[in-house]
């Protein structure tokens, strides 16, 4: 079935309304009728089955047939923070992680960055890589849209390490026996530090640029208590990085079986 | 330090020539002077360090400096089948799996695939993935360029199944409750079984196009001897799902560390 996501005041008690992209989504690219239904999820507490009761031009109205959907949320909350890539890369790892069951996007400088960051841009960025982010959700079936934060300077990020109950810096050289831990290694070892904790377990996974991190960074991010990880011996390039570390992740989580 | 891959028949001894777009790649892009060292695989058996000796205008000579480079291949053999996508999808499907390690891709069609497939163009189609593979490979370090082969019908493709230990079937239906298993679930008893083979461990993964596969295919597959497998509550696009399976097929073999 066919996902929506809607801001709170469009559901008003059994009635809700979709408009614009969404609703042009419906009426054209859909061609969806009357007593059609849909999911549609208000991205805080509640998703429904709806269905169509009224086909406007611009907007659509519906009727919730059925509270509280089953939710597809994964049970680990894991944020990316990404140094931003060259050309359209970001784009690729905001929708496949959105997919993946990302919860958080984190897109940051670093000193290997090669990209000439214009600042001016930002707000734009940041919009369009929210709305790939929101059709990703729809497409994937997720309760809730990944938030895009704004671009964090290096220090920022370090910063933001203490909301987390693990922080992974995806470090290159662990690979090439460096400094550093394999990733199952460190995710079996921290499933069993939270098996009796309450709170939802929060993760923040960082990943580099084309460049890679410098060792000074590494550093930085291991004293402010970071664990340096590696992902295997082939080297990933950097839009990859971030999805091949969140599926291992919400693997190792038992999001898909297991124990 | 850059990996190239050339022909046996290119190194002779301690002799190595590289010509065609791996020269252009020496010459132009890196712009690489005389006894600066590369990475030479033959694809086959020998991986050497080797260094410039000279530099011709198409073509570079190299003398290897050191023999047997660790090599960076998987324990576990995983070749990709997938029913074919839209548009360009496939490429970064080649791409992205042989990073993460992929050794084989098969193209298939299946009940559900919306492209118009020419069979005419079947050898361009197979050479431009094949070349996205070997770059692919070049840049995440492997030892071996995993091989694209000829669009197979989905007939060909059960009568192929014997060729490996495992087949997996990746079935969006499983996570909505039907049929099959979780894939980590499938994996860790997999593990077991094989704990003791000492040939080596070769997986199919089954990848569907963007319709997913019909009931009458899952069935074929399973009565062929596949198992259905579920990668959990989210759905994945269809070229996202045979990376999640690969990437955790490598976690799962060790990869990444753990036991």
């Amino acid at each position: 079935m066919q996902r929506y996501f809607v801001k709170p005041n469009q559901i008003e008690g059994q009635s809700i309304i979709i408009r614009d992209d969404d609703a042009h989504h419906i009426i054209r690219v859909m061609r969806m009728k009357e007593d059609e239904q849909v999911i549609v999820s208000d991205n805080e507490t509640r998703t429904v089955i709806a269905k169509i009761v009224e086909l406007g031009s611009h907007e659509v109205k519906l009727e919730v047939v059925e509270e509280s959907v089953k939710s597809t949320e994964p049970i680990w909350q894991v944020s990316i923070a990404q140094a931003l890539p060259k050309g359209d890369k970001m784009e690729l790892i905001v929708q496949k992680c959105t997919e993946v069951g990302a919860v958080a996007f984190i897109p940051f400088e670093s000193q290997r960055v090669i990209v000439q960051y214009d600042h001016k841009k930002e707000a734009k960025r940041i919009e369009r890589w929210q709305k790939i982010v929101k059709e990703a959700a729809e497409q994937s079936h997720r309760n809730k849209i990944a938030t895009v934060e704004s671009t964090k300077s290096f220090k920022q990020l370090l910063e933001g390490f203490k909301l987390y109950d693990l922080v992974l810096f995806c470090y290159e050289e662990t690979g090439k026996g460096k400094e550093g831990q394999a990733l199952k290694d460190v995710l079996q070892t921290f499933k069993q530090e939270i098996e009796d904790q309450s709170s939802p377990v929060r993760i923040l996974v960082i990943a580099g640029s084309e460049g890679g991190f410098t060792e000074q960074e590494a550093t930085l991010a291991k004293d402010a208590g970071a664990k340096l990880v590696g992902l295997g011996k082939r080297i990933l390039r950097a839009e990859t990085a971030g999805i091949v570390a969140l599926t291992c992740i919400m693997y190792e989580s038992g999001e898909m079986g297991g124990v």
